[in-house]
């Protein structure tokens, strides 16, 4: 058991996929905030990134300025930024009960990597961990996570428990995360931010990546035995298994 | 960096959520019993569930047998079956692209549990992991997967990377895994049986389950930090952040 | 363009997929009664299935009572009823993000009769159309309604415009639709009720059902050219288009 | 009963959302052009838009030329030839099992006019058929099938009957649509090209969206009593309804 824990030495990163062109206006910003906030206090170095802030090419390429036909492209420098990082938070607001296209776009540029691998021969997300964050103003919260999670998963990262957190409000229109008025109304406290159940699961959120990401950097990542693409068949594998036994 | 890896002491539960009341028809099954062949071999205690062995009632309940209208109820019998694992690995048929209806119920008598705490007042399914094993005979493999992990990542299981594994025939009808003719012509190898990537794959998810289960059981779970439905407020919160800051 | 619409002569048929067993305490039923109480003022014949109130088996079957293993099965009335009427709504409530158990296992149980075709030689759900009545505490309607309408799309049944309709409330537990009172405190109106959103939604969705069931029934339904098993290869076809053509 | 069935004067929109930046390399073209190929042949006027050959901005925006943060977007001319058009068909491919970034975008577009009326007052949809056209290498396409066609029929399309058709191949790794050799061997056929059951679904689309339209269009589209946001109220509703009667 850990005592004195300490998560100085972790990194996070934030990548906001809102699609708004003015990161001002972003609502999920505010909600990934608190998120961050609670690692920044705890000694993680944490950085945000807004997705819309760079030039992001479409395609399942690495490098859009060196593959034909060649485009302007900034996500190398992101992918940069994620591979240093022990944690990955993805942002994202809900358009029509679903993830974002900026966040669509950025796990097709994530997944175009996810041959790479580590100094064990993993795949190269292995040890790392993810979660999400994500702002709507009525519906979609869990639809968004468990499609961003599984992406996440499914391309090496670890998901802790809990690891998504959300803000809605009622059905039909309404105000979104942190507005300070609606149909002409003052809120008496900007949407969202008195919500016990949404502070409590970020919170949750923010512990369980540290206390994963932690957990994984002290254990080395994970071992490498059976989950290598050149050395599986080394190990008890599926292969050798008889199917029909039982 | 763990060497002689054993995983002595890990227990696991695979559940079988196929609709067939006769399980010897179950192609699920058949999949499910290599990646159980795995961990059995590298010394997991492994426990085999058929759901539809048992009566399970339907309800957002604990116990059928003792909650109005009174119905006869297996599940608390699964349940503690569940409890005792550290590993815990759903599988699934495909039907019409999605999870099966007995999956659907498996995961709502979960669910009825998720209230309960564990002794560091946690989520009582913290420090547990959870996989997802899927057969179809043509698609919805990963809508399945990020279906059921998602559940089991938002009720308290950690999701290793890679924690799914599957089969699947081309676009149409098909054979199903394990079958041995279509269409009258005797296939060489049983359906999916020499599939590479459902071996590989299966393999993966065996291993990283245990390699986290094991993580997580020698770590004692997780820490209790911030994660807790009585104590998050004394941890450094998201109630605490300023969402304006940045 | 249809003027004096009347709709005498159509028949609906609602079938709740709550899991509560005592269907007095199903919230869904509530706002299903909103819709239905449209349609019956408006001519149309309705019946209400409250699916927990029969016995369904489980299995990709027609008829639990005739095939092996044999399993008490109501499923072949309820299917007569569904196959008599030219509306179908499924009521669902969420549980985890997503759609019943009970709606899985009635959809799979529809499924199961996908094959049958109708006088034309077109699968049997043609002509029918198909929507959804969805109640939540919090989050999950587009989820569930994206699933359902696929579902019932995919085996033949249209799907007219905004078929979905829903409650919800803010993030985090709080009141079902219908409830009086929350955490003691007495609600000026039940949960729900006075939501215009979902007042709109479910009167567009009842009358859309309705113009086009009355649409496709005064057409006789679908022309079968194109859009049969046997006949497809004699109609303009796919097979005969040169992909690489444009 | 309608007989010499002609579909002349009717206008479809074929939008490809493939990631890929050059249009030659897009293998869901391959299969849209089947579907085309039909209603090109029937006397439908068929419009190809390569959705990657213009520029699309972010943002919930009608037009980011005129919007503030000012940004270069073609979208405002596709959205042209989609209101122009009687049918919508969406192609996407699957990455990580879902649908791409580009299909997202599109969809976000769309969203952004479905406040947008008709002179019956009716969201400006209405009357308007959508389906899909699909292309993977394993798996994905019922979900992302889902996804469109609720989005489609969220903001007004009408969704005939198995509006969706697809290639997959079988799990892992393999060739795409369209290929003529996979991992140094020729192909006897290209990929897919041959396929029973993919060919049967393109047919049944095509044709039932030309049914579905040309019935539409007969009729004037929906009758407008019971869904416009000015009329709702003047129709038999919701909020008049008893939820509790029954």
């Amino acid at each position: 058991m850990m005592s004195e824990q300490t998560f100085t030495g972790l990194q996070a990163v934030f990548l906001n996929c809102s699609i708004k062109a003015d990161k001002s206006q972003s609502r999920t910003q505010l909600l990934i905030n608190r998120a961050a906030g609670i690692m920044e206090a705890e000694g993680v170095s944490v950085e945000h990134v807004y997705a819309l802030d760079y030039d992001i090419a479409f395609g399942m390429i690495k490098d859009g300025a060196t593959e034909e036909p060649k485009q302007k492209d900034d996500w190398p420098e992101i992918q940069k930024k994620i591979m240093a990082a022990d944690i990955l938070v993805i942002g994202t607001p809900i358009w029509l009960g679903v993830k974002s296209s900026v966040a669509t776009l950025a796990i097709e540029r994530l997944y175009a990597y996810s041959g790479d691998h580590n100094d064990k021969d993993q795949y190269a997300y292995y040890g790392k961990v993810g979660g999400v964050v994500i702002t709507g103003n009525e519906d979609g919260a869990k639809h968004c996570a468990m499609d961003i999670l599984y992406a996440l998963s499914h391309i090496g990262y670890t998901i802790p428990p809990q690891a998504d957190c959300a803000w809605l409000g009622e059905a039909g229109p309404g105000p979104s995360y942190g507005d300070t008025e609606w149909k002409g109304k003052k809120l008496d406290v900007p949407a969202g931010y008195d919500n016990e159940f949404t502070n409590r699961n970020t919170t949750f959120m923010a512990w369980n990546l540290m206390h994963a990401a932690k957990m994984l950097k002290d254990n080395g990542g994970y071992p490498s035995k059976g989950n290598t693409t050149s050395g599986w068949r080394h190990a008890m594998n599926a292969e050798d298994q008889n199917p029909e036994y039982r």
